[in-house]
């Protein structure tokens, strides 16, 4: 971890710059794969499956059996953890249904919006190392809770053809019925054209590789919609002389252990802290099992020593990271300070790993800078806001004229006619009556 | 306008087609501008502004006082037409504003959203034959109540190096102050990157042509969001026997009027009402005069007989109109039926064009299908939701063992020791004061 002390400002915009990656141009090979089983369907999602996953399925759906037997494979103590962490997902994000609100503009001009579920959501989880059954409940529940009709897992088997089973207990937990063992671009692929197997889905949701992440973004040439931009994931931890070093280095390495590609950053205003943070994460290094990734991501990562407290959280809106530490538990004051972040840790309590799993807010947050633009995953993510609007006589004699001289001045004299013809229908009305 | 009698619904599929849209491969066209204008900023800008729009213009800023001094190009009916409209789109734009929920999903486990601006925001407001002033009300207005900090806005001048007055009118009612006279791939090239007079943005609105919307998408390759994927605009209604075929006729030809490649359908349980619209179409067309456009838009438009009203609404969900108008009083039971559209317009009075100016609600809707998976323009549309947690001593205690578990199981130690170096010290605490 490179340390700087006291940057000039004119440095940040080195200084927030995310590692670069070598990243391979895969849009020849994604854009064979889509074309391949937008014609050939399943045939050409078990050839890519056979030969980039190197299993044989003969069929990839995971049957109603294998989804009820998978609690056999599952601690009791891990499927009570699930089941917690599920309540607490639900009630948070239960809790971010709007009301209608009809607002009447003008006397007797009304508007209101409804929300509707996008009906068919698709969502892939990652298999590989780390089984990420926490994502199915992250997709899952507010897909739900939403109202989402067809909803459809894809993940990829191992080599024997099996799921980890607490994917497979969490999304039988859910009630998902459509869950398919199928991974990569020929996954992301068949979810957007469908197949005899694979339904056809609105929208995509899901981490993944760069394979994965490349299908995705192509998949919105073909009318889907995607969770938001992928990249890797990321820290930023704000310190100060009274944050402790053992949490704020053992929350650095929870972050680094993703992948080497992470990056996390430390801000304070105590070169102190700093020191000794690095102290703690050599130590608490040595005892990780994923210690060989951790220590490529922490590589590429940055301490910052800054003026003070206000400056790090300036850096860290320029920066915009997807998980924001504040590691101290005066931080009241500052919270108006934070304009660009995906989730935000407060105190020094409030690791980010609770948020990854369990306290309820979201874990599918924006990367790599979209956090000055795009919100993480919520309820919001699985819904269309509809707006209405509906006008009585007396609205449209209080707006129609409005609405008359606009079209007229936009030289859109059909949008004006459409006013006047019920105006005049109206006059003749009232001349009838008097 | 083709007619259908009780087609099947296996030809629904064909039905619901927009219509195949010529489209030059504009992508070398947009790279090769992008990269012109990364490199060159302004001078890239210029070159291409004189060679695309044939202005020639030393500065692309507008002044303050050309912004003041527009007011006298604006007559006072329009004055006072584009106030009203901006107050209705102002009072259901805020009224959008969610309060923050505190929810604690275990005791001592806080969580709720803050919402936050996107600082930044390029609008993109087209010229030409309809000086669509009415889509910079659409745009600023939200996201001045959002707080966006800095409000871009390019709109291609004419020959003359004009602007509409109208436009800037408008922009300088908003407060805008920011307003270029650029359109086309550099102005969206120009917000990407930023440039010595125009500023990077942080995310695009805004309508265009074929050009403006390639742009767009190719923006998005250097960290810009946009609004939404765009296409030609499109209406669908849906009358019965009580409908007005004299206000069906006038709405499709407000839809028609907009572009040769805009899409109208109509949808009725009533055959004599799809008669009589259509012998209303032709006598109306004749008085219109883009009558050439909405001819053009006619040709590849519909009309369709279908069972009953449910049918109807069915359909119309299939084909997720961007607008959608109920054009009869009794609409009440039917509102649950709508799942997919951008806008619904309920009753006899209520005319697609109020919306399109002055209802209050957002004319900037998605097309081609895309009201299946997208919301229109809101206030959400300039705001980011972060979610914040804070766990307490109880809440870590309530929650800590649940995270150790789940993040034990996905193999991801650090997660866990995150939360097990709080924990203990949690518990050497209580220790200490037992």
């Amino acid at each position: 971890m490179k340390t700087y002390i006291l940057p000039k400002q004119s440095r940040w915009p080195k200084l927030i710059q995310r590692p670069k990656m070598k990243q391979a141009d895969l849009s020849i090979l994604v854009a064979e794969i889509f074309s391949a089983v937008e014609q050939s369907g399943d045939k050409a999602v078990e050839k890519y499956s056979r030969l980039f996953d190197r299993n044989d399925l003969e069929t990839v759906r995971v049957s109603e059996q294998a989804l009820r037997n998978a609690i056999k494979n599952v601690s009791p103590d891990l499927q009570l953890a699930i089941q917690t962490a599920a309540r607490n997902i639900e009630q948070f994000h239960r809790s971010q249904f709007e009301t209608t609100k009809i607002v009447e503009t003008m006397r007797g001009v009304k508007c209101w919006r409804e929300s509707r579920a996008i009906e068919k959501i698709g969502m892939y989880i990652p298999g590989g190392s780390a089984p990420l059954f926490s994502t199915v409940l992250m997709l899952g529940i507010p897909a739900k809770i939403a109202g989402c009709t067809e909803l459809v897992l894809c993940t990829p088997a191992n080599q024997q053809g099996q799921i980890d089973p607490a994917i497979l207990f969490t999304a039988h937990l859910l009630g998902l019925t459509q869950v398919f063992a199928v991974g990569g671009i020929q996954a992301i692929a068949a979810m957007t054209f469908g197949t005899n197997t694979i339904p056809k889905v609105d929208k995509i949701f899901g981490p993944g590789n760069q394979y994965v992440t490349a299908a995705k973004q192509y998949a919105q040439n073909f009318g889907v919609a995607i969770d938001m931009p992928a990249g890797p994931s990321e820290v930023l931890v704000i310190a100060n002389k009274k944050s402790n070093p053992v949490f704020v280095a053992a929350d650095l390495l929870a972050q680094a252990e993703h992948g080497a590609d992470s990056q996390v950053i430390l801000l304070s205003d105590s070169e102190q802290v700093v020191r000794k943070t690095q102290d703690e994460l050599r130590k608490q290094l040595t005892a990780l099992p994923r210690k060989a990734i951790a220590s490529k991501a922490l590589k590429q990562s940055r301490s910052l020593v800054l003026e003070n407290i206000e400056t790090c959280f300036e850096f860290s809106n320029a920066y915009a990271p997807e998980h924001l530490i504040v590691a101290f538990d005066a931080f009241e004051e500052f919270l108006p300070f934070i304009k660009n972040a995906g989730s935000v840790f407060l105190g020094t309590n409030t690791c980010e790993s609770l948020g990854d799993y369990a306290s309820g807010t979201n874990h599918t947050l924006p990367t790599n800078g979209y956090a000055r633009n795009y919100s993480g995953v919520s309820l919001d993510s699985f819904l269309k806001k509809i707006t209405f609007q509906q006008v009585s006589d007396l609205g449209l004699r209080n707006i129609g004229n409005v609405v008359e001289v606009m079209a007229e001045a936009e030289n859109l004299h059909a949008h004006k006619q459409a006013v006047s013809v019920r105006l005049q229908a109206l006059n003749r009305q009232s001349k009838k009556r008097t």
